[in-house]
């Protein structure tokens, strides 16, 4: 019940948890203490007596199996399950990570390599403040849209207070200076905004409510394993990343590694995903979400809109 | 830029907050160490020398306002800035969590006294683990849907295997015993389990993709400031908790505090609004994903659902 961010994860995770529980097995059935080193092996890498954790459920191999794993058997045929030996991790990016409790051992996730983007991408649905200022126009530089009586951001201006803020495409705003915004038009909350003081504009936001985030690995050929048109997922390759963590159609490419891509050109999107490493998070919103947002909202607009990379 | 559970988390946080920075400003102008006391006063609950934390950006009273605080004069006229006195929490349902750090003091938020619950009802959208079995009479429990390319769960058999395992409404399943779903139709989804072997069906779940959840706190009424009809979310009332914390219309219902609510009738799921505590997480979906999902489902098939209490 662990889980992960991506279905990658989960699957090294298991197949490294597979592979020490049968060494930890072979090694607790070779008998106590490590004996052919001189003493200061102090801290090995894995617990070598599994009775310290509870025990298994099931016989040691030589108990069940009759045979006799001395030390210099093991040294001709398995010099790898020796005693004291470090055992290799599966994958060069892997980290085992070693906690108090031999089952508790967390093999930490391939894809915490990009951790880093991966909880700047992911919406936390959770509130947070905002405090604004105007530029020296006058502008927060933001659009809104009301849907279902709440208030959603459509449109961030590239290098304006509302950007320098980290406002983003989809964060609900819930209050204005203290004003609650449940319920009112576009039209009221952008006359609100215009009346604020020039400095000291607080917002109360919730994350990006209608996206989410799907983490995805590039295969041998750099592909993630779906097709988009205008920014929107139209096709699922079969077997891809793609198809196995769970991408959808019908839904809006919004960030790529928490970089906004909302705007931008299907041929600029692809150059962005090329260029980012083997792991990439793309946040998807339902279209129709999408549609409504981004109805009446002139193309000049989206040109100018934050495109800039993320502030990790 | 902290995260809350709810818009009330942050009002209160602030305000804690706000009360103890003028109350460390007053201590810090009274002069360094606690004189008054013996001499245990080892740990305070607040940290009496600001100066440790790199310091305020303003003067402390003393300095601009030309007073003198003695032990004295402090004793006589407020007596609960005296170093070494407790400071009294805002409220008594808010706990203070002192970490490391002057400026990194958390206040827990009020909800923290329903966490379990919170934790319980946010999907993550992580990806899990569920391995299942079949029941006497060779079932799991369990319908889908296939929405998107994407295979979701829309039913779940109360007392079914699929209940004991933990999955809910609107999980999504991305692989069957290693073959990956996206892509197939509802019948084959089904048609593959019906041909899994009764033990070990092994399935990879994304945690209710569609889904989120907004955590509320009653007035003093008992409301929490929506209306719905038939789970679906209709109306929301002026100022209210619902309105504060960004509830939306067009949206079902699906989880109050973790128990599925779906197939129950609005005087059902008002009863267990009503018996929850003071705070209680409602978790929903777009209605016209929810729609999708309940097309053609006979309507005796949601009354069998499981609407069990979650297992915190």
């Amino acid at each position: 019940m662990s889980l992960y961010p991506s279905l990658e994860d989960m699957k090294v995770d298991q197949m490294a948890k597979a592979q020490q529980e049968i060494s930890n097995r072979i090694i607790s059935a070779v008998g106590g203490m490590p004996s052919s080193s001189g003493g200061s092996v102090a801290a090995p890498p894995y617990p070598l007596h599994p009775e310290h954790s509870g025990g298994h459920a099931y016989p040691g191999l030589s108990e069940y199996m009759g045979l006799e794993f001395t030390d210099e058997i093991l040294r001709l045929n398995m010099p790898e399950y020796l005693p004291g030996q470090q055992l290799q991790p599966l994958h060069s990016n892997q980290v085992v990570a070693a906690t108090p409790g031999f089952n508790q051992q967390l093999v930490a996730p391939i894809s915490s390599t990009a951790m880093n983007v991966i909880s700047h991408s992911t919406p936390t649905n959770a509130i947070r403040q905002v405090v604004l200022c105007k530029d020296a126009n006058g502008k927060v530089g933001m659009r809104v849209k009301d849907i279902n009586k709440g208030v959603f951001v459509c449109l961030v201006m590239k290098d304006s207070p509302a950007a320098l803020a980290g406002l983003r495409f989809g964060d609900q705003l819930l209050e204005l200076n203290g004003t609650v915004l449940a319920g009112l038009s576009t039209d009221k909350v952008h006359a609100l905004v215009k009346k604020c003081s020039a400095n000291n504009i607080s917002l109360a936001v919730r994350d990006r409510p209608f996206e989410r985030a799907i983490t995805l690995h590039k295969d041998s050929h750099g592909h993630i394993g779906f097709q988009f048109k205008d920014g929107e997922v139209i096709a699922i390759v079969k077997d891809s990343s793609a198809a196995r963590n769970g991408m959808v159609i019908q839904h809006q490419m919004l960030e790529v590694n928490g970089q906004n891509v909302v705007g931008l050109k299907d041929k600029a999107i692809t150059e962005i995903v090329r260029d980012s490493g083997n792991i990439l998070t793309v946040t998807i919103m339902p279209s129709f979400v999408y549609k409504h947002m981004m109805k009446h909202m002139a193309s000049s607009l989206t040109k100018i809109m934050d495109h800039a990379l993320p502030m990790l």
